[in-house]
């Protein structure tokens, strides 16, 4: 039995191993060769791969045991660290014992060029997909970037929150929410935490994070909709305008882009050459008028006072990227009729809101702006939206009390990974994604 | 209009304040109390209280604002920070300007007592609740301990995952999961990320964590269960034993409760005279045979190889205190029959496996073990309880193509907040609890 208790990484053996000393190492068996007296073995563990070679005259039973492995079994070897022309990176262990903890069948998928099977398939092999480098690049970048927004929310005095997934009403209106049976009560699945991050600053921690799923019924079946996602979302108290929202919402997701990509810096650039390292010093912000007229020069149809559809997104995106340089952009100012009942309007033109999307290479990333604090209007927008004021009596106690001025915004977390990387489809940024077909693994 | 640009803290003014100077404050109004030509308002934000006087011959203006204040309305005052013997610390505004954002009516809770009011109804003003600085500092310190947490697994190369909380199937069987509304499937709630964290180690990611919601259908009325709280979990291949996974749990729950408690060390001593603000440096490890026998010894009435009932555990807590000196304590080798499918056996007696818990203060915060990692060992684990391996396919499959030796735990974050504090009840320790009767807030 070989003890792991120092195993070292593969990784470290290249940078500070020491050329004749006795290492342990333990992972996957990348690839195995047989060449009569000598077993040639690639070992990768999460940190990189080195050659280990089984003599028979160096140990014949290390040997015998090498000679029946198959390719992913897993394995720890004790051995020598030598210099070897031949091996990758210049050297390699020599075998003196191999301990085989679980042996593999052939594999169902190829794992070393994921190009080769269907997205579909590679997503019911989940596990082996993500032993391929790239696969496995996209969620340490994934987990980089969540690191990264927190460290900026810390450090901004903003507090971590832990709110209810399950909730008694649909936050957000509409039909995409989720039920559940919930002993003898109705109850649905939480599609945002709004109405919570705003109980939070009210509650007078004045400002609020979580990192957390949220989860949208949404019978579509396309490239960047996901049943369940990684919402990244704060509520700020205490703000002069939406502006100041969108000042944190610019610096929380450049500072995701940007060391969630450069952690992993020489990965990216290998797997993902169309990957985006850096944003602008200041995000380009245009009203949503501003973006109707670039949208008609430009001879794309959008209806004045309405949404801007998905497509419209897309290529706005491209005329921002060729007016401004810029591969990001806040759009301002939504029409109210697009825009939930707790949006505060612009002050002299209320056909308009205090809101924001940003669009990251033509696609929304994040959603936010300025929200109603002041009990009778927002009172008189729950009517306005055709909502009924009882359904929302808790919530609307909350501005009865004391709520100071406050705005806020949600991030998707897999979108930003998906168009930072330059990904085709959100699944690949999602470990166990979820859509109206896929429930498994 | 004051504008909230250039704001500070009230206990910067405290402690790095220039007497004379003029500042901008912002908060809510905690007390107000007028005498002829003067008006003392204490405001409040979240790092402390300020007096605040308006005078009818410094500011008209402000001193009629003042005189409509009531208790918990926003406001922001500009003026100018002198010293005052009469109030507290020594230092006060003399206003210039008031703005109020927002006025509150009659309070229908006192937030200066939280023990003049029954559980229940504080959760249901639960905004309010948390206005109260013993009732805030909850959730400080669980947010202190959730960022302590993950500081440690980055630091010992665990990856961060995010998991699906939408299951095909019951994870950890039973019937305590929550059923969803999924278009025409049937679908759950994950009642833990066991079998995906799991999937993040054999993918080859070795080390993995999450911190997220984990959903309990459980009917119980008690003062420690939720339906939903916040599970902090990990997982870890290339384990010796599963002595190195408690090595990780002792580590990671002595640095939650130790940050957490010292990062507001002031307010816990005041608000919570019975909180532990540091455990030893090796918690005991007992096996569940040497708990039976300390029990029995102690008069307590135990089934042999059966599960500890709670009543139980809390009177090993007391007698582990006394005969140890720890208010903590694992408990290993767990019987067979009451652990799940995926634990690992001990070799030599498979009645008992390779399985712990953690008590804190004679409850169970952290429940763990090392896991069979070879296939058909597991195949059979499966049958022995009654299971159909069919419907673990999936998760069978992941045995096939290679498995390091692995283990892991799953931490509850209120339950250790609960304990660390000494509250009374788990509700307290979550910003919106949910339970069999509570949907709401």
């Amino acid at each position: 039995m070989i003890s792991l208790k120092n195993r070292v990484y593969i990784r470290d053996l290249f940078e500070h191993g020491i050329v004749g000393n006795e290492y342990v190492i333990a992972g996957w068996v990348d690839t195995v060769r047989v060449h009569g007296k000598l077993v040639f073995i690639v070992v990768r563990d999460r940190s990189g791969r080195i050659q280990v070679v089984a003599k028979k005259n160096l140990s014949e039973e290390a040997w015998r045991t090498a000679k029946t492995l198959t390719p992913e079994s897993v394995i720890a070897v004790r051995g020598v660290l030598v210099e070897s022309k031949a091996a990758l990176g210049g050297r390699e262990i020599q075998a003196r014992e191999i301990e085989v903890y679980s042996k593999a069948e052939p594999l169902p998928i190829d794992i070393h060029d994921h190009a080769k099977t269907v997205l579909a398939k590679r997503l019911d092999w989940r596990f082996l997909d993500l032993r391929n480098p790239r696969n496995q690049t996209i969620f340490l970048v994934e987990a980089e970037m969540a690191k990264a927004a927190r460290e900026w929310f810390i450090s901004n005095s903003f507090v971590e929150i832990f709110t209810s997934k399950i909730v008694g009403a649909a936050t957000e209106g509409g039909a995409e929410v989720f039920s559940i049976v919930y002993f003898d009560k109705p109850a649905f699945l939480a599609q945002s935490p709004q109405l919570y991050k705003q109980m939070g600053v009210i509650a007078g921690f004045e400002r609020v994070y979580e990192i957390g799923p949220a989860f949208r019924a949404e019978p579509h079946h396309t490239t960047r909709h996901l049943t369940e996602y990684t919402s990244v979302d704060l509520e700020m108290g205490f703000i002069d305008s939406y502006e100041d929202v969108m000042d944190a919402v610019e610096n929380v997701v450049r500072s995701m882009v940007e060391h969630g990509i450069s952690a992993y810096r020489e990965r990216v650039e290998e797997y993902f050459p169309n990957a985006i390292h850096s944003l602008p010093k200041k995000i380009p912000r245009i009203t949503i008028r501003e973006a109707y007229r670039l949208l008609q020069s430009a001879g794309v149809h959008v209806e004045w006072g309405e949404d801007l559809s998905s497509e419209a997104e897309r290529k706005l995106g491209e005329i921002v990227e060729k007016e401004y340089g810029s591969p990001i952009v806040f759009v301002t100012e939504y029409p109210w009729n697009a825009r939930p009942f707790y949006t505060m309007k612009k002050p002299e033109e209320p056909d308009w809101t205090l809101s924001f999307d940003l669009l990251f290479r033509g696609l929304e990333i994040a959603t936010g702006g300025q929200r109603e604090h002041r009990y009778d209007v927002l009172r008189r927008q729950i009517e306005e939206k055709g909502l009924n004021p009882r359904n929302f009596e808790w919530y609307l106690n909350m501005f009865r009390y004391g709520a100071p001025p406050h705005g806020g915004a949600g991030i998707g977390l897999e979108r930003v990974v998906m168009q930072a990387l330059g990904l085709g489809n959100i699944r690949e940024a999602r470990l166990l994604p979820r859509d109206p077909e896929r429930l498994t693994p």
